[in-house]
């Protein structure tokens, strides 16, 4: 049973703060200890604490927005990260689960214990001296001046398999697959792929996307230029200049959890990002 | 240790006719009981018996051209079919282990028991009504007659997931996946990840490549036309038109043994086939 | 002003041949000389002639029907082809100008002279032995074995510019930039580029669309296999096996003529077809 | 005849000065007026004079390097551009004509007016408040911020035609078709095709490239963020940020003229960039 709950929202949209009141109003009522981001407006701390994502250890996190809502969400929860149940305040919003007006539904449903998890797997990036959060879409590594190529070799274990010369390169997730990665080139991952995919990102020589098992430890070393930019799930950018500069990926021990009311990728994938006209 | 061996040629080639030749005399003075297509010439007969490659249970195969050799070599053999030793003769042989001059030491290293055995695995392909032989590289459903649309809905596990309207559909294996896939659009797949491809031919709306788990029992069903023609390896081909119309794929019981010096598929995949320019 | 028209029907809808005879009695009722196609029902024969497409010599014609209607009349039109008011009995109709709806309210603004006309270049293809019709949207050379490798030449005014291995070459016009061109991986070209482009299908190494003046002798040389399918707008199909063969295609002096309302390319695109969810 | 000449040279392999002082020298023995870039090492100036490219008004141009020498060279010039003689000093070199062992040959063949001259034509891109060089390759708008998105509405002659989410978007001329606008999906211009052409950098939704006749006013329009980089050439980088922000982009009035010792774009296109394995 959830006997707590997180709320996360947007806040660069009315509607989005409104139903985050609603939401927390209505946990309240319910009995569930409810926090909210730290940075929502004092009028949601009512009935709510006031705390930064990393301290938001609760049963449940409602995030209310779009993706770029859920990522930049993954990235700061504290691990094990509690389950997001998504509500979609955005235009595409492919990761949600329920519209708003379906919101105060599904959040009973929730409380009642009537839902499924579905678990996503997380990659894990690192340099010699750096570390990242896990990705929960997809690790990019492109030149820090847009445009400029970037000069590669790709190692599976330790093993040389390929060089690239490319604005840069991505390793996406299954959930990242429909996402950067196929705007770029890559394939769809079915969720129940134990795999990740290498996408390259306007490659100057043919370059194709390599998916990989998930137990792959995939190396990018970039030879050229000196610093890099390693970007996860689009929010977090670090600047990277080690030397050999070697990006190291792998399958993170970390998942994040989403909330469904039933198993929806297919359907989500048809109404909400691809395949237009095809239905 | 092997004590008996088949030997298969393209017929087309006097070159290849004549490494067929002194690959069989090596053999037969080396005391390893020699079996060659009976399709061949018969000056090949004389140290070797002459069977079809549906009777040619021995202990390797060696094959003597490109990888449509070795396609309708794997369609024809017996299960569980003999590891094949391939020498290329041929300009691409992308499959291929061994070029003709290094053939007669990479035949001494098979009898020494020096090789290491790569394993791939092969795709089952049935319909209400007719069976099909195991495909290493692809499925492909396609229209009778060139270009014509095929109405197509693609269930996953029975789940129908999304619907497509193509040229055709083809279900790639990894070792697929880097032929025609390849050229209709799919990804690489890594000879260890546990997948196979759906890659779309000329999709009349946006469809992209799905990569599948390998326990997916994936159906293609036609709507329209009513008669299809199913392509195995580019050689088995074959009209079906049960009502309706499913083509189920699944991974087969059955693989393909390639006789390898050692791990080489990157090497392979950089010097013959891709990411030209890349090295 | 418009004296006569014909009227062509796809006949597996009923809607279709009800509308046909709407706008059959509609025009017969203005006093205008009307002809169908003798294909279509006797009731639509009443206040109209039957002939076939290749003697509808009439001031327009009238599709109901989708892309296919238009590509198919068009091949067999007199010359010069009368211009085609299409009015849209399928899915998607590309190139259709108006709704089933809109159709009265149309040829009314027809027979009052308030249209414009859009000229559509064509393509003429021959080979040493051969004429085919002219092409609207393509000249498709393909094995007649689906998935069978084509191995040719391409040359530029009689220079060779580059070979191609792949299931099928395409040069498509501007109108069929946007149909199977596109399917295959090409760019869309605006209606006022004086150009046609050539398109691989499935290209066995990389080969990228080309885009050639309009002015180009294009020659597609097929050195194996020795019979081709060549396929003209996807209906008009013959076998060729002239030696060598050679496929050219150059700018036909003939042009499709289509009435519209107003200039509508983009908002067709827009709305019909492409770039789904960028408006 | 040329009476004087300018050479211009990477100054990062030693190769690449050597060839340079060679061809100072040999040049200055010939009676030609020799004059260098005075970013280059002393040793050069002994039978030469100094200038920054902006000032180098000479009969011809000597580039030693690759693509990139040429188009940091073109960004410079003073108009009407000298044309240029291009030897490869470079992996690639797609745009150069002569590799450094021929280059006195080539060079004694300019100062005997053995040579013809290939015209390219270039972009000419501006906003409200910012003027840029010319192009000779392509514009490109993107993010300052690697990979975030650009939405942008885009104007043929002022005419909304369509909308694009991508991380930016590229106008390439006929001579940039296979450069970066290749890497990013574009299709390859024939150098006769009087068009530039309009290539997606990782759309979000499917945006194909668009062909457009020369003579358009190409209009980006940047709804968001508020302040967009604009790329000439990959070389000059210029952010902008005016409101609205638009961008336009047509044919310019000046030409970059490349000397060639003859035609040879399809030669090129085979042997140093494309289609490989297509001979």
């Amino acid at each position: 049973m959830f006997k707590s709950a997180g709320v996360v929202a947007r806040f660069d949209k009315k509607e989005s703060l409104k139903l985050a009141k609603e939401l927390v109003d209505h946990l309240y009522k319910k009995g569930v200890e409810v926090y909210v981001e730290d940075t929502l407006p004092s009028e949601l701390h009512k009935h709510a604490k006031a705390v930064p994502l990393s301290r938001m250890k609760t049963d449940f996190i409602i995030t209310i927005g779009g993706d770029g809502t859920i990522l930049r969400t993954c990235l700061a929860l504290p691990k094990p990260e509690p389950p997001i149940l998504a509500i979609n305040m955005s235009v595409r919003g492919f990761l949600t689960e329920a519209e708003p007006k379906q919101a105060l539904e599904v959040v009973e449903k929730c409380l009642q214990g009537e839902y499924i998890i579905e678990r996503c797997m997380k990659l894990a990036a690192a340099t010699e001296e750096n570390e990242f959060p896990d990705a929960l879409n997809e690790v990019v590594a492109i030149a820090e001046e847009p445009t400029k190529l970037l000069y590669m070799r790709i190692l599976k274990d330790k093993e040389h398999i390929v060089n690239c010369q490319a604005d840069g390169l991505m390793v996406s997730t299954q959930t990242g697959s429909t996402g950067y990665s196929l705007s770029a080139g890559g394939p769809v991952l079915d969720p129940e792929v134990n795999s990740f995919v290498l996408t390259p990102l306007c490659p100057l020589t043919p370059f194709h996307p390599i998916v990989f098992p998930a137990k792959t430890r995939l190396t990018i070393e970039v030879e050229k230029p000196k610093r890099t930019l390693v970007i996860i799930d689009g929010h977090h950018r670090q600047l990277v200049s080690s030397e050999p500069l070697e990006i190291a990926v792998t399958k993170s021990k970390n998942v994040t959890s989403f909330i469904r009311m039933k198993e929806n990728f297919y359907h989500r994938l048809r109404s909400r990002l691809l395949f237009k006209g095809s239905r």
